[in-house]
């Protein structure tokens, strides 16, 4: 049974965690709070990035720096601790090396070549708990999670629109329908993703730039342009240089016009490309968070594969009553198809209201 | 300067006049809270149908029922109360009469045929004090007090939609999008409205009844059909005796297979019948609130007369992707021109969202 002190320090972990979203890929975020023996904080870290060091060995480090001694205290972490050598050592071996006495974690590691920490360590003698705030953790982790338990990056639909549903004007325009509040909101999203998805139609649109602005510190998600027929002009803003760019085309497009620029090549699904195959392309490359921004089109086509994994809507307080919808054609013809989903949360950004939803019942993947 | 008795007596009788919502109509609602010498309350009341008594009398019956004296006493009304004599005798008399000498309102009445009625009693010697829980109390009183100042009845047009804002699926088929709680819950918006309006479009979709059910006691609302050219069938739902019905055609409406049905005759607007001679013909009919229910077109139609005063959404955690929307053309074809809202309330009913706003800038009226 875990501490209160125990507990305490597994919200701060959980909190030091939630620092590195986006930028542990195809890591996940882990926060680690070490305690002593008598059950004060000794150090405390998380893993910033892939090929750094992971929480545990961050919070030796943090504590050893500071002078205090860990050896019969406690390791606070939030995934179980890792078994493996990567590109660092397993941590199981430098939290034993430490001499902690207790290792209590969150949520086991569902991965197959980083599982058995905890069995390493009760093996030598350390005592064990798992489960402690599992259910906020996995929230914490979320993405991660997914990735490893679909193979394919979990993927997080945003829309902005009005109450009525409306993505843009009837001639186009769509600046701005979502205030100030919203838009920054979305850049956090982008910069808590390993890439961020839109389709031709809105690349020709809105020529948009999709890098993460106005927040300090963050790894630039991949921008990835779903172009069937390769219509993209080489001078989109979205080829610049402020991020990586990654134009996903139909098996039979002309790119001849867009050399040195970063193409794959993707076979046809029922809806355009292949929503499954782009996943798979990405999760290759190391992508384990998708943030689908749209346009319409896309977004049906995400839905039909069962790929939407969270939905947060930014719902502006007006009506236009005619334009383009957030939401294209998504396989549903009647309403005893529609996708289910269950709101997890209702925020307001400014005027607007921010709503997050998942679906409720299992996707209907690969069917 | 009113005192904490006065002010928690306002509440409750604001409350009170809550309880007569969509049985009142022309008349407002009004709450009354006698409170006798020493500061207790002695009776209460309030104004349950057109033609009843008033708030003040209807307490003023009860302290005397319950044998209390209100002699020296306050009156605690949420309405300055009237100073004329129509169906019942003015108020403001009724209260010198039982020798109250203070009478504390929140809202004056902005009716010229009922106004004065703090200056008569402060003529007469009575303590008078105005603007307790104003906004409060015009809240309660918004559909009346909007009637009033525009000559016309209030409009609340509510709509039940998936999160990206489609009404029904592409097939048609629309039972059920929101759930039971939702749907409960438009049976009370119906009873505290005088009258309810859909479309011919709803009518021939859904064949509706639009009766209030599962509420008792409660003021059937008139049933309003709007139905350009009358192409309504004698066996329609709406049609049936739990309510009164009125269709409302076209000047050049054939109408010979209606024999008996309530019908008016109206001119042609930009888009459909005009609605304002819609909303001139309910006020004359003694209409002071009016429930929108659909469909799009006739919202579109609603929102381009700017005769919309508050929207109410009930928004399914689901998704479609194609499918009627809620709004239909409101004549708004760039963004600039967005009818902006602003929210005031977001509640959840069951799963689903239930999301009240009202529009901002004051609408673009007889333009």
């Amino acid at each position: 049974m875990a501490t209160q002190a125990e507990a305490d320090a597994m919200r701060r972990a959980i909190a030091l965690a939630a620092r590195a979203l986006g930028s542990t890929s195809p890591n996940p975020v882990v926060g680690c709070v070490l305690l002593d023996a008598r059950g004060r904080t000794a150090g405390e870290g998380w893993h910033r990035r892939a090929g750094g060091p992971h929480a545990e060995v961050a919070a030796l480090r943090d504590a050893a720096d500071a002078g205090h001694d860990v050896r019969g205290g406690t390791a606070v972490v939030t995934l179980e601790p890792c078994n493996h050598t990567g590109r660092t050592g397993p941590c199981a071996q430098a939290l034993l090396a430490a001499g902690v006495a207790r290792v209590v974690y969150a949520v086991a590691d569902p991965n197959p070549t980083a599982t058995g920490g905890a069995a390493t360590l009760a093996a030598a003698g350390v005592d064990t708990e798992g489960g402690l705030l599992a259910d906020e953790a996995a929230a914490g982790n979320a993405a991660w999670l997914t990735s490893v338990l679909r193979d394919r990056p979990f993927v997080l639909w945003k829309y902005a629109a009005t109450l009525d549903g409306r993505s843009a004007a009837a001639d186009g325009t769509s600046r701005w329908i979502t205030s100030a509040a919203s838009r920054a909101d979305v850049h956090r999203l982008r910069a808590e993703a390993d890439a961020v998805v839109v389709g031709s139609g809105t690349l020709r649109a809105d020529d948009p730039h999709l890098a993460v602005r106005g927040l300090d510190g963050v790894t630039q998600p991949l921008r990835v342009v779903v172009d069937t027929h390769a219509t993209i002009k080489p001078g989109a803003r979205v080829l610049d240089d402020a991020a990586p760019t990654l134009i996903a085309v139909g098996e039979d497009a002309d790119t001849r016009h867009l050399p040195g620029t970063d193409t794959v090549r993707l076979p046809y699904g029922e809806q355009g490309l292949d929503v499954h195959a782009l996943l798979a392309e990405l999760h290759g490359r190391g992508v384990r968070s998708v943030l689908l921004e749209g346009g319409p089109s896309l977004a049906g086509s995400f839905v039909a594969a069962g790929a939407v994994d969270r939905i947060v809507g930014y719902l502006a307080p007006a009506l236009l009553g005619a334009g383009p919808t957030a939401l294209g054609d998504a396989g549903i013809t009647t309403v005893a198809q529609t996708l289910r989903l269950a709101v997890t949360d209702v925020a307001r950004l400014g005027p607007d209201l921010r709503i997050t939803a998942t679906p409720t019942a299992s996707a209907p993947e690969e069917n």
